[in-house]
């Protein structure tokens, strides 16, 4: 069903500015500012950036662009790690981050609707006055539409969900400028093909999502925090699961790598112990908080964890998870003058301590420097790789320890990205993962965007 | 894409029988007794049933009668309730009751891999021993398969997700015969689009589902009910939301009107005060639930509660579980001699008071018994339609209050289904729900099933 016709994107971009405007740039500085992700795979600068603020600009555009066969790149925040956003050249921009209104904040119903360039924390500081918060989503503040089209998570998915399971309802545009809804604001339904969740984690290559439906929590009434340093991986990661089969509610448990626990140490002017290191948070009301934090570390010192640091001050508190979400620069910080580079892999929990261990054995062996924090309680972790990405040799030490990576992760069963994505990064890995199911991803991309003109080159 | 090929079914029969042997029934009995599901919707006698023991035998009956274009229609328990399992003549029906093994249970990693034709309780039989259990599905015993197809959730989705929340992966069989793996077993990936949440809730008409892995989950502690009777519907509801903002974790949140209180005290020998009613279960370590006991108590009797009783006691718990279960039969018994006929749809929490209230006032109008109780946590609510089937009038007295219950969720921004799915009976109510999106599973569902095959006049 692909239909040949003539792109001609100069007839393109005089027509979008026809039809939007000043809202249509086509000057280099803000064709390169939009041009890329945080990532260090390879872009071109577009022939044009719409800057779009309601979902008829992005119809419209997309409608334009189908027309002369133009592709199209989408792109909020850029705060994506595989290029998924990374325009190629040849193609127009589509801009989401000036759609940053929250159109509505539920809170009898604990949800709210949000475009697609809202950030995290700007929703969040809306829903604070309700006793509301926003939970899922990475450390790095991300937009809305960028955390549902990687299907992103972070730290306390273990408890909230990735966004698979906090997207409720979705707006997208179709290749041809169709707007569609998908799901609703109701908590669940069984009618018809799950469209929320195709969407959601498909990066901009079917639709582009302009609206996002989420689900809101009440911020808990006390949240408290552990340090636990362990003397090897795999009694910090047999602790979690003993505590999760236990039922003892976790809400965030993220595990640092001695390496890691050194580039905190530095970066963040901490003194924890450079060992195995577990961070984990408790949520709830006080008598609940205070059952679970007495069962942790029952089960943590049965595995002879080397401390116990129990923080219930909200300033240790934050200085601690300040410091774990400054993970990727304190990585880079061991190393002037390099850059880092930030992959992951999701496997299940009983191969986590070895999956990490073979991998540290790798990074040795190929003499890099990469530090390992990870999500524990889902089996997710990130290598962040700090190389000179001029010296070609580190480049593709790197490249090579990431390949056995994700061969090693989906041998033991698990997946070539936990929360990234695949952008132009893992487009092998997702065939070495999924094998014949590649081909049906291949045939609802052809259904649904048959000229392939919907950020082409990612994914598939 | 539709290709016009001659459809042959004796020919598909007899070389099924070649292939599959004794697996394959002709006889009158066995093609009536899996013709149809426990609703009230037509059907007709299937030409042949397969008995499959394996995902080899569902992908061989498959290439048979895809090469012959003979229609395929999947049955596993036949519990559902919108006629997604009914045969309607001329097709092969595909009985997965007979895949019952379970492939894998890891202990470790809180996963199971079943066959689809294992029974909810055969999984947690084999779980419990590990101290682990399957929480999610209906309260009626339910195969893997089905509880996927549909997208089942009932009493604990609140705490434990719906089927979309607890599938990981899948083996699906495509139209063709091929069979394709979905998901893995980490607990979370970004690995390209999703095809387990497009295959759950797609009742069979993009693939047909052969096995299933889920998340387990450890047996709490402690668990706990309590019977809240209320003086309105609303003071019932909102004592929901405002405990699900203040994150009072609960377990299970059931609501029943007077008149299935009433059914239910004279089905199950109870003596509950016939008021709207919450049954409400709390789970976690034994300070946990006494703290959440008391912090719902203290938001309930804020809220006017007519009583409180608090029970603890296992045997007190399960009379009250099992009467709940049994509100189906005990509407029937309200009856003698009459069917029911079970309708569900799911609202925004807000809109929930208002969605039963302008119901019941509905049902009093047109003259129908039609009890109702639901899943007060997630807005989904059922009528059980207590009728004389013979009689035209009550048939479409009750359909008429049906597709009024539909518009009126729909309008209120929910959902024509919450948990029961689309089958032949919802198929209207998909398109006034979903508008423009069904398009998109229309061209998702030529893409995967360009002769119109699988389970073909169901969903769309």
């Amino acid at each position: 069903m692909i239909v040949d016709i003539s792109t001609d994107v100069g007839a393109a971009v005089r027509e979008l500015r026809e039809v939007l405007g000043t809202k249509v740039h086509t000057d280099v500085p803000t064709r390169a500012s939009r041009a890329h992700d945080r990532s260090h795979h390879d872009w071109s600068i577009p022939e044009a950036v719409v800057s779009c603020t309601t979902t008829e600009d992005v119809s419209c555009a997309l409608a334009v662009c189908f027309r002369h066969g133009v592709a199209v790149v989408p792109i909020g925040a850029g705060t994506g790690l595989e290029g998924g956003a990374n325009s190629s050249g040849g193609n127009v921009c589509i801009d989401l981050s000036p759609m940053n209104r929250i159109l509505h904040l539920g809170v009898a119903d604990l949800d709210a609707t949000v475009q697609a360039g809202v950030m995290k924390s700007a929703l969040n500081a809306a829903a604070a006055p309700h006793g509301l918060c926003f939970p899922a989503g990475p450390g790095v503040d991300a937009s809305f539409g960028g955390m549902a089209s990687t299907r992103a998570s972070g730290t306390n998915a273990v408890a909230y969900g990735t966004m698979r399971a906090n997207v409720l309802g979705l707006t997208v545009v179709l290749a041809d400028g169709t707007v569609v809804t998908t799901g609703g604001l109701a908590r669940k339904s069984s009618a018809g093909y799950d469209l929320t969740a195709l969407f959601v984690g498909s990066e901009g290559t079917l639709g582009i999502i302009t609206e996002v439906s989420v689900r809101l929590y009440g911020i808990p009434a006390t949240t408290a925090t552990a340090v636990v340093p362990f003397p090897t991986l795999g009694a910090a990661v047999s602790s979690v699961s003993a505590a999760i089969a236990a039922g003892v509610p976790l809400s965030r448990i993220e595990l640092m790598d001695d390496v890691m626990v050194g580039a905190m140490n530095s970066y963040s002017d901490l003194s924890l112990k450079e060992a195995p290191t577990l961070l984990v948070e408790f949520e709830g009301g006080p008598a609940s908080v205070a059952e679970h934090v007495d069962r942790f570390e029952a089960i943590a010192s049965g595995r002879g964890a080397l401390g116990y640091e129990f923080a219930a001050d909200p300033r240790r508190r934050d200085e601690l998870w300040q410091a774990r979400h400054d993970a990727l620069p304190a990585a880079a910080a061991l190393r002037p003058g390099s850059s880092t580079w930030s992959t992951d892999v999701c496997v299940p929990i009983s191969r986590l301590a070895d999956c990490i261990e073979e991998t540290q054995a790798d990074i040795a062996a190929e003499g890099v420097l990469a530090p390992i924090a990870g999500h524990v309680g889902d089996g997710n972790f990130h290598l962040a790789f700090v190389v000179d990405t001029e010296v070609t040799a580190e480049r593709e030490a790197a490249q090579a320890v990431n390949e056995r990576l994700v061969r090693r992760a989906v041998a033991m069963g698990g997946t070539c990205t936990g929360e990234h994505g695949i952008g132009t990064g893992k487009r092998a890995a997702l065939r070495l993962e999924h094998g014949e199911g590649v081909r049906v991803m291949e045939a609802i991309k052809a259904a649904l965007d048959p000229r392939q003109l919907l950020n082409p080159g990612k994914v598939l």
